[in-house]
């Protein structure tokens, strides 16, 4: 039998993992849970993101998941413990993974990190780099998100404000001038990976968290779990289906056929 | 006894209706609602919004308002039946006073109207508009409220950004290319007006919806009805109290003192 993977996030972006895992195992069934209703987590407190994010999880737990992968970096890092301790499947973080890869890339052993305003307030992906040996710069870039879901991830705008972004974590932070690896520590990012490798300095490898994290549930399911015959994908979203579903066919590159309204307050 | 005027937004926007409100009526005390857990509104259903608003205004209530101030324009559009219906005192939204300036200083009966994706997707301002007399185009823009909550009012980024929403809604749509009255529909939007000032054509007025809305709330209560002491303001928010703070300052234009942390989801 195939897995079911579960995968969660504030909103559109975590579909950008699905993404990944998808191309590494087409026969798993994916059940997407997308907590719209109460997005961006980019900016909001502890207690908010970890009330939201474990009651998303029941969800996908009662609904029959056998793994779970939070895609939200906001997630991750404010309340990765509190959502393995509230369901009993395997939960795979985005961070995690993310930073193994900057630590495997890296030669200087310096890191810079792009994310949200509430990822680096946690400096989740800081101690996670440290404790693999690295040293590393954030920066939270709160247009990168708006800018993405406007559809503007080639446009001149995103591409002046990822120039004042990059300018201000290289140029002002002593440390990451020496920085070798970049990490997109928001699953929104993966979309400005282009515009981006054109702005950061070519000795800077990018590191996508969407792919990293991707890569590791692989190593945990094991490539030959899900061959074959294409499993389906289920989506939930706790707001408007018609924009999760006209939103999220941009993340996940192909249409999204089913989606359905889910009430995680009650 | 002065009296106690309730102001409820999605966030910190509706602070710049409550300094409007201030400049006209300093003795009266302020209770502020800030859903910052929920925010933004701007991109959520009608149903979802309707949710939180009519909670956060039963709240309101219940701490002795005599007069809800609706500082929120996707509340307003979405909304503003739900609200009316489900407490006792009166409500003001944002949207009928912003569309009454503009009909009473528009020649051309033509006019422009800015806001987020919900309010405009309600098209509560153009129905509102066009009872007044006026043609109405909308157009949705949102990149303003992140933009200015990064705080670059006055950075070249937001003037780019504003030239091609400006130049979409003047040059693209025949009728607006007639028309003499802008309308913010965002109270986010009054912190770029001096830029949006130099960048919407100088025939064109601008109508801040937070003025009118605040004009309107004098009129119902009488402008002698709080005059003298300054009142106090409280503020109540969903979401993190420091962040309210420092950011709500902004809207405000002078510090926030007293905010407390308040769950509507019980």
């Amino acid at each position: 039998m195939a897995p079911v993977i579960g995968v969660f996030d504030s909103g559109f972006g975590g579909l950008t993992v699905l993404r990944e895992l998808r191309k590494s195992l087409p026969g798993a069934d994916y059940l997407y849970f997308g907590d719209t209703a109460h997005l961006p987590y980019g900016a909001k407190s502890v207690r908010t993101v970890a009330k939201y994010a474990t009651a998303s999880a029941h969800f996908l737990e009662q609904s029959g998941i056998e793994i779970l992968v939070i895609a939200c970096n906001t997630a991750t890092a404010l309340a990765f413990d509190d959502i393995r301790n509230a369901v009993k499947v395997p939960v795979v973080g985005v961070i995690e993974p993310g930073a193994e890869r900057a630590a495997t890339i890296s030669k200087t052993k310096k890191a810079a990190v792009l994310a949200t305003e509430a990822t680096v307030a946690s400096h989740a992906y800081q101690l996670a780099l440290q404790r693999l040996g690295l040293q590393a710069t954030e920066k939270a870039c709160p247009l990168f998100v708006p800018l993405v879901e406007e559809g503007w991830v080639e446009h001149p705008v995103t591409e002046e404000v990822a120039h004042i972004y990059i300018d201000e974590i290289f140029s002002e932070h002593a440390a990451a001038r020496e920085a070798d690896v970049l990490v997109l520590g928001c699953t929104h990012y993966p979309l400005l990976r282009p515009l981006l490798r054109r702005v950061v300095p070519a000795r800077v490898e990018i590191v996508d968290s969407a792919e990293s994290t991707a890569a590791k549930v692989v190593e945990m399911l094991g490539k030959n779990s899900a061959q074959g015959k294409e499993g389906g994908i289920r989506c939930y979203t706790t707001d408007s289906v018609e924009k999760f579903r006209v939103l999220g066919g941009r993340f996940l590159g192909s249409p999204i056929t089913h989606t359905e309204l889910i009430d995680i307050e009650k």
